[in-house]
């Protein structure tokens, strides 16, 4: 079940908070999946005396992974073909997330009507943590 | 660390294999840490008499993450600013996934150096399961 173009317009948008409160476990459980066990995700003795952080600090593919859980929540399964984003400041614990996707434009493609979406992730500060774009196909 | 565009030319690649034989429980695991528990990556009773797939599959996402663990091992850490894929392929269990980047460019960008790398991640029979683009700041 997707969305359709029919009861889309240009300057529609959906949000979810995607993330409340941010623990340091879900950084660690995100690092066994994706298989990224870089110290900076984990060890708070290294990221703060080495590394020069005030704390640990998410993987930006799991923000982009949880930002994307709101996309296919919205255009439905199977639906995304293309998805990029820009990291534009850290994510923290603690942190709550809202991502946001909006209606940008439709177009044609081999026979599929696509639809453009532009996204935003903020924080609980009001601050871009990621800006991007998606294209999914609608019926 | 990171690279420096003096060590760098446009042509020059690196790859990893960055899964083998890929595991339901990996799923499993990616779902957990992604909140993201749609029962066609998970259930295999579902998957197969009502979604009509030959077995569940991997998020889009978790190939993106293991790409994108890839693209941080090569650029180094903090230094990737876009990622962008298209998902041309399902990814199975049991699937062996090679995740190549390729410098395209350089650029400067606000006194800057970057790198624009173009992004293929193939599976054990070479078909793409995704295709993209990314940059990264470099020294």
């Amino acid at each position: 079940m997707g969305l359709s173009a029919e009861e889309l317009k240009v300057g529609d948008s959906y949000s979810e908070v995607v993330v409340e409160d941010l623990t340091r476990t879900q950084i660690v459980q995100y690092a066994g999946a994706s298989g990224d066990y870089n110290p900076v995700h984990s060890d708070e003795k290294f990221v703060t005396e080495v590394a020069g952080y005030p704390t640990v600090f998410a993987h930006g593919m799991l923000t982009m992974g949880m930002t994307g859980r709101m996309l296919t929540n919205y255009v439905g399964d199977g639906r995304l073909t293309y998805y990029g984003v820009r990291f534009v400041n850290q994510v923290w614990p603690g942190d709550t997330l809202t991502a946001r996707a909006e209606v940008a434009a439709f177009r044609e493609e081999d026979g599929e009507t696509l639809v453009d979406l532009t996204i935003t992730t903020t924080n609980q500060d009001e601050k871009f943590v990621l800006t991007g774009n998606a294209t999914a196909r609608v019926d």
